[in-house]
């Protein structure tokens, strides 16, 4: 079959060459004799990997000697209970703004280990915007303030960041690189890898180191991220797989630039907000001031023409358009990685089904 | 260059069939028009690889539907720590038994969160041994009895398996699958993928499923078994590509035959044994009736000579022979898929060294 057109929300589309690139080198890595799937995670192969990907995510993210690159396991989902068992002392509290399924996961996590205020609501049956950074109530002397940069389920996605006193956390796992941030005005970002920067199994934590100080003494040391400032991610054995085409991943980033990976991405995302907001057929889902560059969610008529929308779409090779199972509709997930040519084939796919049915 | 005899503790060597299935499919698994690197895993494609995984294991352990086959991220460290969350409720005390680096960690971790009773001491600046099944020293009434069945850098290994009246808890990672055990003994056992089971990214988890009810309320949802067990590791994104090569490695393994592998792994490590025993040049640094059958440990003379045997044997393409820098010496990690004509190479190679240097 050719290459087909992944939409899905995560894991999600990796740029083509470095899947050639992994392929060519998996057996023999580099003509060493071994695979990197069985090289120890001290030798030098591997090193050098590791290394790249640090040097790559600190140069995308224009980092200061202050923060940490750390790779962590479990996903974002086991970053909503690290980030308070090592920075919301008791008798403290954490800001958390809600903005839907994601932010509400954090929430929830958060609530079970300290002080949790709600600084914004943006959540509800089916959540369609975050909050704007003004509409926040903070809570004076916050451990932190949390966000939820992009909802994948939604398709909302911040475009102003808040600014705040606390430190400002930020789950960026479904928009991570895909824009230029001032990551220093940031406490703590966290991502899973499996949307912007790789395959799954491995999440990226970047931290300003001082907040690592305050985690309790009796906290296990694989949950502490003051072990993976001092070991450089290497107390444990990492995922060096999964790390290892984060490296790809950041080095076909590096090549593009950032900035134009944006414009990309605006661009891409604007085609399919365009054939949306140019028919009565389709209707965008997400409110426009917060339409998500990376998941683009929107509506038919009703669930059997959605039904048959996306079975049309996979038969033509267009997959992982069904909209996530709690909210139902069509989501367009388009990360970095999803290639612009596709877009062509989802747009007119778009008007071709609607002429057809609409 | 020529595959290289891989002798690293872990991650380890991987079968070579595996690596080039993975190889194959790396880019376009089987034909669906993608990899499975970008899969969803909820999709049909992930769906089997997952299904197949658990099925193998279950059918190489012998398990009975009381026990769950879990997948979790951050290793066996993080079992360190889960274990203890999980199972060693407050006010009781869980027995761990000391035989090295391994179990020291293990019991670092318990020891932050909870009673530990050191059942059996076979620690100290060198461990050469683990403890015998009689001389532990129980706790009435523990909440479980925990031992780490093979220890890499000592290279010693539990060959007889104590009897408890607690739940039997056991750290795997470097001897998992090596050889047949009467799997239903045990209330838990644990073990990080990267030596017989996979690549790095990922650790099984078997435990018997009423374990799991003992978590406290306030765990996190990450680190509860319960989570696993209700969603079948996939309550978020597991570590996906890790889990397919745990998948294939299982296949292989199967294929062969658990008791065929266990006899292979006694005649591989005989050999090197063997050649150790009759020399008076090298000196095997484990106690006789605790040899591990993964982690074959030597000394030879001096450290000069050490350093080498280490230098000359890696320019042959016999890789990793470095003991652990804790204790120093040779190491020669042998796992499952270790092949068998590695070990002629290497028993060669100690003879010719010997001539040449003894």
């Amino acid at each position: 079959m050719a290459r087909a057109y992944n939409f899905c929300a995560g894991p999600a589309a990796l740029p083509l060459e470095v899947l050639e690139e992994a392929q060519r080198d998996l057996v023999d890595y580099k003509g060493c004799g071994m695979s990197l799937l069985e090289s120890s995670h001290r030798g030098k192969q591997y090193s050098a990997v590791h290394e790249e990907a640090v040097a790559n995510i600190r140069e995308l993210l224009g980092l200061t000697d202050d923060y940490a690159v750390l790779f962590v396991q479990g996903g974002a989902s086991t970053q909503f209970a690290m980030v308070p068992m090592n920075l919301l002392s008791e008798g403290t509290t954490a800001d958390y703004t809600n903005s839907g399924e994601w932010a509400g996961k954090a929430i929830k996590e958060a609530a079970l280990l300290g002080n949790v205020n709600i600084a914004a609501d943006c959540g509800g049956d089916v959540p369609t915007r975050v909050p704007a950074a003004g509409e926040l109530q903070l809570t004076e002397g916050a451990a932190y303030v949390h966000i939820t940069s992009n909802e994948t389920i939604s398709g909302a996605q911040w475009k102003v960041f808040p600014k705040t006193s606390a430190p400002l956390v930020a789950d960026m796992s479904s928009d991570i690189l895909s824009r230029p941030i001032v990551a220093t005005d940031f406490g703590l970002i966290y991502a899973g890898a499996q949307k912007n920067l790789g395959p799954a199994g491995v999440a990226l934590v970047v931290i300003r180191k001082d907040l690592a100080d305050r985690a309790p003494a009796d906290l296990p040391t694989m949950f502490r991220y003051a072990t993976y400032i001092a070991k450089d991610s290497l107390y444990n054995t990492p995922p060096c797989f999964s790390i290892y085409v984060v490296m790809l991943v950041t080095r076909w980033l590096k090549k593009i630039g950032l900035e134009n990976m944006f414009r990309q991405n605006v661009e891409k995302a604007g085609r399919v907000y365009g054939a949306i907001d140019a028919s009565e057929f389709y209707r965008g889902t997400a409110t426009k001031e917060c339409r998500s560059d990376m998941n683009v969610t929107f509506r038919l008529p009703d669930e059997s023409l959605e039904a048959a929308f996306v079975e049309d779409a996979d038969a033509l090779g267009l997959k992982g358009l069904k909209g996530h199972r709690s909210v139902g509709g069509i989501r367009a997930s388009i990360y970095n990685a999803f290639p612009p040519d596709g877009i062509d084939t989802l747009v007119g796919f778009m008007r071709d089904f609607e002429a057809r049915k609409g």
